[in-house]
């Protein structure tokens, strides 16, 4: 469609509205909204207001900056959960992948992005000062840095891992490794070469 | 994911209500959500409510139940259309597409459906009475039948056919035949087939 004409103003407004929204074109707007104008108006009342609620009433959590419905995180807030492991991610859906791992009973910290000097962010633009003051306040007894293995990542580890040396803290970053599941033929040769070099005890890599 | 743990209640519930729109799961959702999360508050407002007052405020044309912000729709309202030909159509996207033509200048009939015993949708669930209706009206001259060309389609073509004989009114359809810029090789034998039994004057095929 090259010119569009929408039948109504009301209509043309929400599909606009749509379509800001990533990898949803003007076709798929269309087709959303025409699927809420067959809903009840308290299903789409419910729909809009979940969203604008969110994002009035959302708060970051003043200790790891996660998002969360209260000052502290339930994370943060959680007794049973270990205070002197902190692991650093990029954002709060590393968070819940790591969460479902079911293999983590430490903290968080979420970092708000990386380092990326193409994008126009720095560090300042990033949570890492409250990292190393969360660090000298003396509980932390290891970081954990859990970024993507990009370029941006590493970089970011890199600056974390310097700004962190001299301190009596470990450092230490995800094991990088042939995945479950993966065919070996197919795996590339830096991850293996990696993963050859960083070998592990049989016995240990069967897990608990 | 197996296991969704999320940080937040608004946020679980955003996601929740984000993935009951067609085509958008869970992972989708939240990355939705995320992004209006990074949004102005206003912004994410304006999304909320565009939805939400489009529900509550949009009416269905009287006379040809396309939507419209008001009574009667701006095709229907608008003097300079010819209202002796009614282009009848399934959905109010299918009124675009033949608007998007700038080819048509009479009015539309919006049957919200087509005939499908298999989803128990009769004749009865369609605007097929108020058709009629208008073509007994008197001032209709011809009823063009602008359905899928799908067994559904060609059903509610015949049913609103069999309506339609002996009343005083020209009943036509869409020409079916190759699609331009389409391949011979590759056009399927009945709409080839279809397309030189319709074979028109090449003068005519020029178009204006």
């Amino acid at each position: 469609m090259n010119i569009e004409k929408y039948p109504s103003k009301l209509l043309e407004n929400a599909v606009n509205e749509f379509s800001k929204l990533p990898g949803i074109g003007r076709k798929s707007a269309l087709r959303l909204v025409l699927h809420l104008l067959r809903q009840e108006a308290s299903e789409v009342s419910a729909f809009g207001n979940s969203l604008i609620q969110l994002r009035n009433e959302i708060k970051h959590c003043k200790v790891c900056h996660n998002i969360s419905d209260t000052e502290t995180c339930q994370i943060c807030a959680n007794p049973a959960r270990n205070n002197s492991v902190i692991c650093v991610v990029e954002n709060i859906r590393d968070v819940m992948s790591v969460e479902n791992t079911q293999q983590y009973n430490g903290l968080y910290h979420v970092l708000g992005g990386i380092i990326s000097p193409m994008d126009g962010i720095g560090p300042s633009d990033l949570e890492i000062e409250s990292l190393i003051k969360r660090v000298d306040s003396g509980e932390v007894i290891e970081v954990i840095l859990a970024l993507s293995t990009t370029m941006e990542g590493d970089t970011t580890n890199f600056y974390i891992y310097r700004k962190l040396k001299g301190k009596d803290v470990k450092v230490t970053t995800l094991a990088r490794g042939v995945s479950i599941g993966d065919d070996l033929e197919y795996t590339d040769e830096i991850t293996l070469g990696r993963s050859l070099v960083n070998r592990v005890n049989y016995e240990n890599s069967l897990g608990k």
